[in-house]
């Protein structure tokens, strides 16, 4: 089986939008569809092994270009604080066998007794320190995700670039990153600056398309393939590219709907969606494994 | 009838809370709770006509706080472009006529064509410079909302403080104010230092609170009665407060439940939570017309 680089665009299949197929089908199915990158998700990994996992890489030749995700400190203290701080370190162990050059790192969103997001900032921005040498030692690179405004309160309180790039400035870009998500990040009219001022810190890039109405009970869950929505993809993947990103680019879905279909049609979406709305075509011989 | 004035903090009641009620009664039930302003919407005001608001008003002793709502200008050219700068002007003119300070103006989304958030900033501005000069003859002051981001594309591209306060630089103070609603920003990492960078230029605040799930069909109809939901609003209303704005505040609620229950039960848990968690509790004697 050869691959023909394609020189411009390179899909990841983040694992979330085929989260009820196991990860080996999933794999099997990305190599056949002649993707070459995937997302992990560490639940998923840990169900079969670290062992499994690298046979399963090396058989169907697929890089990994994440691992997701870890975090959920900025709420915490204490006990909890410290089993989350352990979760990362761990999570970056796993991320360092798979051979990821990067873990997601979810701020965590706010404690019911002190909702200042200020404060937030301060712990969460403490619990990076104590992780970041970690990060360096395993050759992983953190990379904070600004989630959408919504989950402000109950997952992340990072939820713009430039907070993410307040929150990471005294790191080391080389440790810790930015992972941005255009169906977060989209709105925000600083959009494309901020990614410019994110340069080198941009570790990871993903895709999927927003539109209204949210589902319930889930509002998470109404992600979409890129070109069903409203986001203008190619715009923000530009200005991505601009900013000096050269790295595969993931498609994250969450949605239900999307979960119901057969495997291989997800991943034919995924692979069509990308091309037209995202990157650039690939030529029929470039997509298919020889 | 006579009110003992709370010099810290007056609640406005908006009627978007008791939306499914008529003015008239929405009006003397609010009297009758000891409410001493009310936010006005466009459509029941034109039902009863000028005359017999400012009758209402009037006989009810209550002022206007607000007119909401006017604009969607962002994503319009041409004829419907037109169509929608009259309407901005019609709106100040019965905003006028009711006495109210401000008009509520809402940005509008990105059109289908053209996903760019920077052209539509560059659309929005052209048009408030053409109504500004009608502000200033009517004594009405725009006053530009930031929406959740959820709402980008549908309904306004202005989607945080810091955005609004770009967009109306250009503009005096006292013709293009802010309206600040806590439900559409209190997830901004920004909010206190965009507020006291805001200073002046705030010409109202509107509060309520969140909650995830947000409701299906309409996302924008999960806003729940301060105290049910996530946000620190007496943190919020501190810095608003201390920004300089000392005008009321209106309680703005977008809730099919809460519309479903009568009248009297929507307002007294409006004065009920606002007293709570919003401002300073009145005293018995105050809150009831004596």
């Amino acid at each position: 089986m050869t691959h023909v680089r394609n020189e411009t665009v390179e899909l990841s299949l983040n694992q979330a939008t085929t989260r009820p197929y196991p990860l080996t089908e999933t794999a099997e199915a990305a190599m056949q569809a002649g993707i070459r990158h995937i997302g992990l998700w560490i639940e998923p990994v840990e169900e079969i092994g670290i062992v499994r996992t690298r046979r399963l890489l090396a058989d169907t030749g697929l890089s990994v270009s994440s691992v997701c995700r870890a975090g959920f400190l900025a709420d915490k203290g204490g006990a909890d604080l410290r089993a989350a701080l352990e979760g990362v370190k761990r999570a970056l162990e796993l991320s360092r066998e798979v051979g990821s050059p990067m873990l997601t790192l979810i701020a965590g969103g706010l404690p019911a007794h002190d909702r200042s997001i200020q404060h937030a900032e301060v712990r969460l921005r403490a619990a990076i320190e104590e992780v970041e040498p970690y990060a360096r030692d395993a050759g992983v690179r953190l990379a904070l995700e600004p989630l959408h405004p919504l989950f402000v309160g109950t997952r992340s309180i990072v939820t713009t670039i430039a907070q993410a790039l307040r929150v990471t400035a005294d790191f080391p870009a080389d440790t810790v990153g930015l992972l941005i998500d255009a169906y977060a990040t989209s709105w925000d009219s600083r959009f494309h600056d901020d990614v410019l001022a994110a340069g080198p810190r941009i570790a990871g890039y993903q895709v999927s398309d927003f539109a209204l109405p949210l589902p319930v009970p889930e509002n998470m869950n109404g992600r979409l393939f890129p070109g069903d929505g409203e986001i203008d993809l190619a715009a923000l993947t530009a200005s991505i590219r601009h900013a000096g990103y050269s790295g595969p680019i993931e498609v994250e879905i969450f949605n239900e709907d999307i979960w119901k279909l057969p495997l291989e049609t997800i991943i034919k979406r995924t692979v069509s969606s990308f091309n037209r709305y995202v990157g650039e075509p690939l030529n029929e011989s470039e997509r298919q494994p020889a």
